[in-house]
């Protein structure tokens, strides 16, 4: 570790107690998804509270919104010339099933070969306890920070952010800021490190198709009614044409073409499609024609069913026809395409699809504009600076085919939007086994020491 | 009533007792498909061999078999001259699921509106509570029976009964009879009375695709690999081509074309196609293009999925690309289709049709030939004689669109099968609020006293 990084000292001598409150946090099931798990979101948020309140940010408080609750907390000292700056990140969770899937119970974390194994361990507690605690070292060694600093942890994100829009709206005066700083997306690589400047937006629906009143036995009527799993199937189905393009009429139109720079950006990236097979566990790649994977995941929209749930799924057989399907679709979305045009177009598609006499319900579950940060923007070197100084590389500049509410942050703070993250591509996030590779914890710790004097210095 | 009938004081006599006893069977939830189940399914077959026992029965036994147990009992002192009948059913019963569906809880049995609902209350001890009760009426009123008879109730019958044609084998000889009543069927209506001369096979399949070795973030990986959940659709949606023909190379190769007799007999049918509908609880009819519902559900072979289960499928979303996806797959057969070809056809178009790098597993779950019996055999006209006397009318011969493993006994038994079932085609087979009318069940009771004088009268 350099010795000559702010914080380097601070790290040594806290070592030990960081990794007991990020443990501490990551025992909370604080799954926003399960309704069951309410109290554990509002547990996670008050522990959000006290870790800023320890950290000497100020005017910690649990904010209610018109779902789970996020946390707000500020630290104002640094004088009325430097620039603000607001991190953001999320206390919530995804869902752990398939539970048994997990090698040891999903918030019991453990230090294991290095790597912190527990669900949120990198998605997103583990990115915000560096976060946190960099702002502790800093103030607890210089007293002060080089910029005023907010922090705003929201508790819906993995559940599309259905109440963060109206929350940055109504908190606008309190959030505003020079710059934002996520902690919650990925690098290339542990020896290869990379800012993010895009992410791709995200719509979900929850559709129910209804053929009769119940299962049907299947001597009975089989051949004669309509059967929910064969019409669930024919429109996941037919959702993609024979080369991997959406079928959304219109899907495509908003989609702004890659830039030359972007083009070369993307092909100068060290991609390893062996290397991306085995990261994913699987034997083939797919996708839509005519397009390399990074472009695939980073800059081309796409349709991903994440679940189909129709008739009997226990044990051993039974002969039925089955009356009603579940099926929950996601659609990530790249510049300049709309959630509300793209939702629009598939509730049209949908009815169109379903064959008379089938009913079909469609719950739209959030919706997440994609986002798009100008690289050239003095923050983003700043940002790449500190990079730089923790890992000995200049960082690549990447997207995320992930999707987050960046895209309200930078709209609504009308402030360009950086992402410090460390997490790692196999890292299983939203899956069983998910972790945070401590070295790269670590690292993130002192490039967020780094950053805000960065920042302070390129406002100047 | 009518007065003549053999058994009709008997069941005056008898009938508080009679419900006590099928309400005592049905609350043993024997349900085959579960493994945690397995002991009631003993204790169901125990009871069946008691209740048989009670009834006059000699060697009543619980008989193993290399799954579920089934029951054998016999009574055989009708004299070397007189026929020998074996009556045929199953004691145990589907699944429950979706549970939430059931008016009241499926094994705790209750009069409703002349109706005895729980699961297995027509399907099917309530239709070998009646057989038994006649038997045991005409033993008590007369001292013997017309005929040898023999009672072999099954254990797997709703798995498709995997060890019944070994046990056929292996009992060959304690089982030899001249002619099989089977009391598993349904009739046309409570004032249509019917036999049923055919019923179709089935051969039923547990499919699971694995596209990645576990779910993958969608956001990360979402168009780069290959979705189990889309897999599964492009599969169940290819199975059927646009006319709703099953796709299987070579799957009606086998099908023999219906007599003219046959085709006359199915127009005789007073069939209502809004009926059938609102039985069903759909708003519209679906299946082979060119062919009537009847045509559809007795005499055309069918492929029905009964389940599929593709990644998250709880409460709201998660935003992964499933890895793994399970699909149950079944297909009814008609005469000549032969279930072993089916397979391999299914197996093959299986393999060919998975992209590769997708793996796939297919266990096979069960298969059960078609069966037909001769409408012209003397003991068939004994039974319709025997439903004519207590229904008032004369039965009409119809299919059944379900499966059993009538072939198999038929086959191996050398005998003609008969169908005395009282089934109705609204008593929510396999399904949630399954029934028995027990004015059918009386009448069933009624004709079970009648049928083995006129099977001895056509035999001597």
């Amino acid at each position: 570790m350099p010795r000559d990084l702010v914080l380097a000292d601070y790290v040594e001598a806290e070592r030990e107690r960081i990794v007991g409150v990020l443990f501490e946090w990551l025992r909370i099931p604080s799954i926003s998804a399960d309704p069951d798990q309410s109290a554990s979101v509002r547990k996670s948020a008050e522990f959000a509270a006290d870790l800023l309140r320890g950290a000497g940010m100020e005017h910690a408080e649990v904010v209610e919104t018109g779902g789970a609750p996020a946390v707000y907390a500020e630290w104002l000292h640094a004088g009325p010339s430097a620039p603000t700056a607001l991190v953001y990140g999320h206390h919530d969770v995804q869902p752990v099933d398939p539970l048994h899937e997990w090698h040891r119970p999903p918030f019991e974390p453990a230090l294991v070969d290095g790597e912190c194994r527990a669900r949120g361990a990198v998605d997103d507690k583990g990115q915000l306890v560096f976060q946190i605690e960099a702002a502790r070292g800093l103030l607890q060694g210089q007293g002060s920070l080089p910029v005023n600093l907010k922090f705003l942890i929201e508790g819906e994100e993995e559940i599309g952010s259905p109440h963060f829009e109206e929350l940055l709206h109504a908190e606008r005066q309190r959030l505003h800021c020079d710059v934002v700083v996520v902690s919650d997306t990925t690098m290339w690589g542990p020896q290869v490190p990379s800012t993010c400047v895009g992410l791709r937006g995200l719509v979900a629906f929850d559709v129910t198709i209804r053929t009769a009143a119940g299962d049907l036995h299947s001597g009975s009527f089989g051949g004669s009614v309509p059967n929910s799993a064969h019409v669930v199937a024919d429109l996941v189905s037919s959702l993609h044409d024979p080369d991997g393009l959406v079928t959304l009429p219109g899907f495509y139109d908003d989609v702004r073409p890659l830039t030359n720079a972007e083009q070369r950006s993307l092909q100068q990236l060290p991609f390893d499609e062996e290397e991306w097979k085995r990261k994913a566990g699987v034997q083939r790649l797919d996708g839509e024609a005519g397009r390399s994977t990074l472009e695939r995941v980073w800059t081309r929209p796409t349709c991903e069913v994440v679940g189909i749930t129709a008739g009997y799924g226990g044990e051993g057989m039974k002969t039925v026809v089955p009356g009603r399907a579940n099926v929950k679709v996601t659609f990530r979305l790249v510049p300049d395409q709309d959630p509300q045009r793209v939702t629009e177009a598939f509730r049209s598609w949908l009815t169109a699809s379903v064959p008379a006499g089938v009913t079909v319900e469609v719950e739209q579950v959030g919706a997440v504009a994609p986002a798009l940060t100008d690289a050239d923007h003095p923050c983003v070197r700043a940002l790449c600076r500190s990079i730089e100084r923790v890992w000995g590389r200049a960082p690549l500049l990447t997207r995320e085919g992930g999707s987050g509410p960046e895209e309200a942050l930078g709209r609504v703070l009308e402030a360009p939007v950086l992402y410090l993250g460390v997490g790692l591509p196999d890292d299983h996030y939203h899956a069983p086994n998910e972790r945070m590779v401590m070295d790269q914890f670590w690292k993130g710790l002192l490039a967020a020491g780094e950053i805000w004097g960065e920042v302070a210095r390129a406002h100047g």
